[in-house]
């Protein structure tokens, strides 16, 4: 865990360029972190990797960064989504919290027949988002989509895209060596109903989650970790 | 995901026997969930798998249940330890819940170079774990060890118990094919120290959870996950 801040700045970052900082980021930077002019930090905006920017405005209300060399290249995630149903709102920061930690592309809140919740704060969990891939080193941020029913999902869904459904009714099931784009998709508490997993054993890949019930946060983290170990960028 | 109530009791569950409730145990069931004399439930622990109750008596302060059939069997997770650094308190609770769910045996939180934390809440952890088996349809519950220093934890280590070690540095690492008695490493926000590192490498297989820092609460998570797809009960 290193301790240089990180911050994603959705702008261009050539060397040599002065960065305008908004409200927030002066206020995270110069009250919250008391960082100061000559001070050091690490900005990323998914396109250039990692660069490494000098704070030569300090205010309340604004500052300017200037961007310096790039400290890593960019190492964009494979392009794997998560579909999963929103649950409490705790556990629903939390799963896009993970979701980015553990280098999900996309993030794509759905309605199922067991959800309760018909509306998402998008805003918020963007930022979310947006927090833990600054955390964990990531040099890119996975978009938050908006809230969609899994029928309509399903119904304009791409072709090309393999999906990964966690079945917990399934006893055992295994994630064929597919390469290239890919969905994994995780129920809410209470599971998906029979007709969504008549669908979804028809139009994806059936896995298990093992022989307990898992909560829904704690299986996606399961989900996405299954995927990225066997066909993603862990190994 | 079931809306049985499920309860578990450290009592002996034969067919036939009056249960007494804890004081605790009837203000939930009466109290909270509202139940009543003659509703049902399901009990285990630990060593019966799970049976179904009756409510026979229900009080404020107490109550009596009497044991009915068996209802599933004893199904004991697979033998892994979760030996974990704890964190600030809510994330401690996360990894606490989580490690029950997807069926750790034991869980042993340890003191590392960078551990912050001297002192934990044992009794809570352990109510943790056991609200985590009710929910999650276990029919065990992990025991919480006492906080105790990794360096002595692996000086007394049990010769035929495997360690997972999860490296931050590691570029890969796969698991190796033995069956038997393992125990899952997961360091603390900030990693084990190079010391620790070194040594952890001695005694365990070292795996890698991906090129983005995770943080100890979704590392735990990932590290049991692939140690049961792998050599647990999942498939």
């Amino acid at each position: 865990m290193t301790h240089v801040v990180r911050l994603f700045i959705d702008q261009p970052l050539a060397e040599g360029q002065p960065v305008p900082l908004s409200r927030d980021h002066a206020n995270r930077l110069f009250n919250v972190m008391r960082m100061d002019v000559g001070d050091e930090l690490k900005l990323f905006n998914g396109h250039v990797g990692e660069v490494a920017a000098t704070v030569v405005e300090a205010g309340k209300r604004g500052g300017v960064l200037v961007v310096g060399a790039q400290t890593a290249a960019l190492r964009p995630p494979p392009d794997v989504w998560l579909c999963f149903a929103p649950i409490k709102k705790d556990r629903t920061d939390f799963i896009v919290e993970k979701a980015a930690e553990l280098g999900a592309a996309r993030i794509v809140p759905m309605q199922t027949e067991f959800t309760n919740s018909d509306k998402i704060r998008q805003d918020r969990l963007q930022a979310h988002a947006v927090a833990a891939a600054e955390q964990c080193g990531g040099t890119s941020v996975p978009e938050v989509a908006a809230l969609q029913k899994m029928g309509a999902l399903l119904d304009a869904w791409p072709e090309d895209r393999q999906i990964m459904f966690c079945d917990e009714a399934a006893k055992d099931g295994a994630l064929p060596e597919i390469r290239g784009k890919w969905a994994v998709f995780v129920g809410p508490e209470g599971g998906f109903s029979k007709p969504e997993r008549a669908r979804l054993g028809e139009v994806g890949h059936r896995i298990t989650l093992g022989p307990r019930i898992l909560r829904a946060d704690t299986a996606a983290v399961a989900a996405l970790t299954l995927w990225q170990s066997k066909l993603g960028d862990w190994e």
